[in-house]
This record gives structure tokens, sequence and C-alpha cells, in this order.
């Protein structure tokens, strides 16, 4: 098997693991969190970089890589680990959800997606098997099965080209020619003939093919995707189609529906999540593996997350603020003593200067603050692994007030039950 | 004294040293070349990063500064060091090349310059006595007198500002209002008056202030200079005023003939030089420091530096080149285990990677070449320092084609000439 997946504790109150996954680049703890590498880059972080928070797993999107600069040309390079410096385990998308939600997409049909290059304008067709090829092409540990992913039935939750087929189908609706839930169950099936054809195209026993739960904020549909998509004996699975706008509670109750159906021994990768409770309460349904691009998007913005929530480093009252971000980090920003390249002298970077690097559109600010947050996530994931082991949610919950709501009171005693 | 400058070695064939200046933030070799961190950051680069490419002192702008966040803001903070996290040693500006060649200038008086704020606008004073008092704010352990910069004689040298001023000083000369030759002159007289009133203004003995020598490409002006700026007993001078679009020839001129004549024992610092060869010339003439944007500017916009010259990473020629920027290259871009922060198997980064980060907008590109640029100079620095020390110009010359335009052919004897 490409991929080995072993439990080393379970919580004793929740559904909760700790274990690990070794891939042919290398072995990643569970729960892990995977920074966003869209373009074969952590936007403006080094490999090494990424490593120092963390990180042991990364996520590439095969969207932007196919269209530029292409899974040919990263092949003959020696693959995507080779191509972007970063040799520990790597997991590529199917580039269906950015086919979906990002691109002009011009017909969709039992075969396929057609869209166009957001690049260079030109039609690209994505099947499951021509999906397939080009994540082997670019080589990554781990390779999602591509799937049909329908527009929400809430309108709110929609993406902008979301929106448009949406616009497309209420049209059709008004002449009889669209059903919601019927697109809904045809998507289903659909991602369930397209996972076969994606096991069937995939030619590499060096990557290991995760196949995805759909459904939406619909339980049964729930129950009905994981019966069609883990019925199989594939490496992991993941659960798709969550955090695309709901409440937090919307996200908990389908995560823990939809994690306790699935196989036991398999890694459970929850894509796209999210907030500190999302994941919190996602690893307490059992969920394994996570990614999302909010570090280094908010942390481009001037975000910064700190324990008890975000802080926007534009704001006036940071122009004198000589505190770090958070005293209690260990980033290159809030503590760099604490990274061997620093010297030992290193003080801490203040708000006050973050603040400037940001009001001077300097380069430093978003690399700084995409630093700090990066590892603010793998931090949140490293207390989770050992509250895992220890029990102590309590504790955590107060260590983590920003993540305290995806706890449930259940499991938060008086702190004394802690162990110390 | 606040700076003490030991020379250690001086080559047997030229003019050149190597010394040791010492600093209340530390030492640094020279030749030494500073790295521009204009806002209070070297463009995408930690200071860590900074250090590991082998720089020992940065410049920052006290013209950039003090418009935005304000020099009383970053004394609040504890100074420029604390401020940007770099606790090595700096060297501020006095603003005066940015107000004269950037800034809409108002008035221009035996006084000082007004000028409007490229931030907001608003109209700011320049003296010699605010220039010195902000960079006591500031805190660099080496700052520079205020000068009379005025406009080149040559149109072509002149920057879009400096035009303007010509412009004007041509409408006056119509009116028999204007005579270049006089307003030379007045510059210097003014830039010996004015030294004396940022020496009278200077308050922190921790401090070193530099006099800057001027006068253009006229020998018998820099002459006048020298014997106005370095009267005194400076901890070190500088020679202002090179290298705003002369040819090499020109530039290795005027500095070999201001040089000689400047204090033997004290550093002396070309500003703002420049290209390989004309590094190389300026140590061969007895120069010691040296500053210039030309690493992260270029490596910003996708032009590396190479032992032979510069090459562009956006043409399309690197598409596939699965080559490193420079083999024989120790920067985190091309061999990445030379790096302390990296991993054992950390391998080269291609051009072809590089140019798909140039092609996709990705900072990272950006942040990979600077380091590699600002690498480059520093490697050039010490092969300088260690061939002072062995004579071995002609092995240099062709272990630095791109520089070797900088060495005297009577240097340059048969290689068995050289040590080994």
């Amino acid at each position: 098997m490409s991929l080995d997946f072993e439990i080393t504790h379970r919580c004793e109150k929740s559904n909760a693991r700790v274990g690990r996954v070794t891939t042919p680049h290398g072995t990643f703890d569970t729960p892990a969190f995977m920074p966003v590498g869209t373009r074969g880059t952590v936007k403006g972080i080094l490999p090494p970089q990424v490593a120092r928070t963390g990180a042991q797993i990364l996520l590439n999107n095969t969207y932007h890589l196919m269209l530029r600069p292409g899974a040919e040309l990263i092949q003959s390079l020696g693959g995507v680990h080779r191509f972007m410096g970063w040799d520990g385990p790597i997991l590529t998308d199917s580039g269906g959800y950015q086919a979906y939600s990002m691109a002009d997409i011009n017909a969709i049909d039992d075969d396929g997606v057609s869209f166009r290059s957001i690049v260079d304008g030109s039609m690209i067709r994505l099947t499951p098997e021509r999906a397939i090829e080009i994540q082997n092409q670019l080589g990554a540990d781990i390779i999602m099965a591509f799937d049909d992913c329908p527009p929400s039935a809430d309108p709110e939750l929609a993406t902008t080209n979301q929106a448009r087929l949406r616009h497309a189908a209420a049209r059709d609706a008004k002449r009889g020619a669209y059903d919601h839930d019927a697109r809904l169950d045809l998507a289903l099936d659909r991602t369930a003939r397209w996972l076969d054809r994606c096991v069937r195209a995939h030619q590499r026993d060096d990557q290991a093919l995760f196949g995805i739960v759909q459904g939406g904020t619909d339980l049964e549909r729930r129950t009905r995707s994981v019966e069609q998509v883990c019925q199989g004996d594939l490496p992991g699975y993941a659960i798709g189609g969550v955090a695309v706008g709901e409440e937090h509670e919307q996200i908990h109750r389908v995560v823990e529906h939809t994690s306790s159906l699935m196989p036991e021994d398999r890694p459970r990768y929850l894509m796209g999540v999210g907030y500190e409770r999302d994941l919190v309460a996602a690893v307490l349904a059992g969920c394994d593996m996570f990614d999302c691009v909010l570090p280094t998007r908010n942390g481009r913005n001037a975000n910064a997350f700190t324990l008890t929530g975000q802080i926007r480093l534009r704001n006036a009252r940071f122009r004198d603020d000589s505190a770090p971000i958070d005293a209690d980090c260990d980033c290159p920003a809030c503590n760099p003593k604490a990274n061997a390249w620093a010297t030992p002298d290193a003080q801490p970077i203040s708000r006050a200067y973050l603040r400037h690097l940001f009001m001077s559109e300097e380069m430093l600010g978003p690399i700084l603050v995409s630093l700090h947050n990066l590892r603010h996530f793998q931090r949140l994931m490293s207390d989770l692994r050992t509250t895992i082991v220890d029990g102590g949610w309590g504790g955590f919950a107060s260590r983590w007030p920003v993540a305290g709501g995806g706890v449930p009171s259940t499991l938060i005693r008086v702190p004394s039950d802690d162990k110390p």
C-alpha cells in the first residue's frame, strides 16, 4: 500500500485519535493541518520556513498547477516535490473544486467538465481520467478523486461561479427543466461513478488515492455518499463540501454525522476547514487531516490569529504597540529566539513594526504574519494531539479561548479533573 | 570614539585594504557591502536571512522612515535596531539625497530644504540640525551629514526631480539668473557649512557621524570638497554623487582621485555603488564601505546576478531549465543544503521554478532571487577581502568575469603568478 496509517492513541472521551501517516516522502502526525501551497508555493514562505512552523505535509492545487506551468513540465523536472523544493509529504486536490468555483464553466456532462483557463482563456477538459493523469504527473503522495460539485442549495453559500450555475438552473427550473434535489442526487451518483473511473485510471502505486464524500448539509445524502464512496478499499477518505459558508453548528453536525460512518482505520480528511473551533470539533468527531488558506490569506491581509481571536494589524491602535502578536507564540515574529536561524539577542517583533510594514506595503508584513498564523494553527494541532492523549479538554478549552466553542461542555469539567 | 577602524591587511599591489569596523552593535569586516533596508526592512527578507547572506551591516533611509512611521515613534519603540529586529550595525543616510531626487522640492536656501511628503503631501523642512536630530532619534551606529545636492550638469544623469530643478535653472539661466558652475560651487561651500552645523547638532556619542565629499565628475571640485569636508576629525568619510548614470570609466576616475586624497586611517564609504566592476575598482582605490539597491531591486524584477552577468528569469528559455541560478552559489535558492535551516535532502531550486514563480506573480520569486543576489554581492566582498590579503588578482579576475573590468590589466598576470 502506498500509505500507512497507524492510530497510536484514542481519546477516552470522544472519537478523537492521534496517529501517524507514512508516505513515500516521510511521515506526518495526525491530527494534521496542511498549509496550502496553491501554485507550488506557500505564498511568501520558503519550504524550510514552512517546516519550522511544524507543518509536515503541504497541499498543492492541481487546478492552478495544470494551467501554469503545466503538469507535464513539472513531471519532466522531477515532480512537484523537487519542483518546489519540499521533500516531505504533499497532497494534491483533483482540480474539481476550483473548476466548479473559479472557472468559466462551459459544460458539465456525465463524462466531465469543460471550462476556460483563467491564465490564457484556452478551453480545458477535466474528466476523472484526466484529473488522475495530471495528479500522476505531479507526483504528490496523496491524490484526490475527481467529483461533481453541484451548486449549493443556499444562494448565500454559493461562490460567484456557483451563483452563475444556480442562475442557469433557476432559469431551467422555470421552464420545468431543473430540479435542485434531482441535481444533488445526480451529483452524488455521478461522484460515485467518477470515483470508479478514478480508481481504474490511477497508474502509480506510490500515490494514495482518497475518495471524497459529498452530500451538502443533508445528512441522508451524506449517509448515501459514504455508502457509495467508502465501499472500496481506498487508503483514505475525505469529507468535501463543508465550510462553504455554513454556521459553525451546521458544520459540526455534518462532520460528526459523516465521520462516524467512515472507515475507522483510514485517515479522514476534512477538506477546506477552517477556523479553530471547527478544527477542534472535527478532531473530536474523529477527523485526522485538514487544510485551509486562512493562515496565509488572512496573514497577507494583516489579520493575525491569537488565542483569543484575530487582530487587524492595520488598526491605528497598534501604531505604537511594542508587544508581539502573541507573547506565548514561538514563531519567527513573536519569538525569534526560538528559531535556530535567529541570533541569540533577537527580540520579539512588535505589532507597531508589523503595522508599519503593512502601511508601507512591504512584503515582510505578509511574510511575518503568514509565518505567525501558520505556527498558530500548528500549535493548535500539537496541543490537540497532546490533549487527545491526556484527556485534558478543560485545560485545552481554557488555553484556546478562540477554539473553546468546538469543545462540547460535557468534555469541559472543573480544571482539577484535568491532569496537571 | 563611537567607532573604531582597524586596518588588518594592505594590498601590496593597490590601495586596497582589509579592515574591521567596531560599532556599539558589533563589528563588520571591510570592504563591506550594505544591503539597503529602505523603510526599515530589506524588502521581503527577514533579518536572520539577511545575516545568513553574509551581510554584517545594513543601511536604512532616513527620508522614508521620517515620513513613515516617523523618527519619534521609532525612538519611542527603542530605536531602529529594535524596531526592525536587526541587532547588528546600521547606517542611516541623511535624507538629503532622497529629498533632492524624489521629493516635490519647494525651496532650497542656505538654511535647508523644504519639500512635500510623498506619503501625505504635508510640507517637510530638512535642515542640517533636523537631519541629525532625526538620525539621533533613529539611533543607527553610523549617521551621515546633510549635504546640498545640486542638479547634475549632464541632463542624461539627472533624476526626474533633478530634471525639474534643471528646467527651473535653465529658465533662470535664460533670464541671466542662473550659472550652473556657480550653483555647483555654492553647493560645495554650502555642504561644508552644513557639515559644521551637523557636527554641532550631533548629540549622541554612540553614533559615528560621517562627512560626505561631493564635487560631481570635476576632479578639481572633488579636491576642494575633500579639503573642506575632511579637515575635521570625523570617524569616517563618504564619497557622494557617484554612480548617478556615468560610464564605468568615469566612476573609476573620480573614485580613484577622491579616495587617494581622503584620510588613510578612516573608513571610506562610496555611496550608492553599484555594479560588480565598480565595486572592485573602488576597493582597489581604497574604499571600504558600499551600499546599493541593485541586489534587491533587480531581484524583485527577476534579474539574477551571476559570475558572468545578469540573467532575466522571466525569459522563455528558462521554462524547463532544471539548473539553479548559479551552481557554485551557496544561497538558499542555489544550494539550500548550505543553510542550517534547510533539510539535509534539500535540492537546488531550478530556474524553471523561479520563472514559474515570477510568471505567477508569487512573492517567493522576489524573495529567492533577492536572497541569491544579496549572497552574490557578499561572496564578491568576501573574495575581495581574501584577494587583498593574498594578492591573487589574476585568479580573482578569472573567478569573477563580471567584475574583471574593475581590475586593471597591470594587476592581472599569468595565473602562475598568483598564489594557489
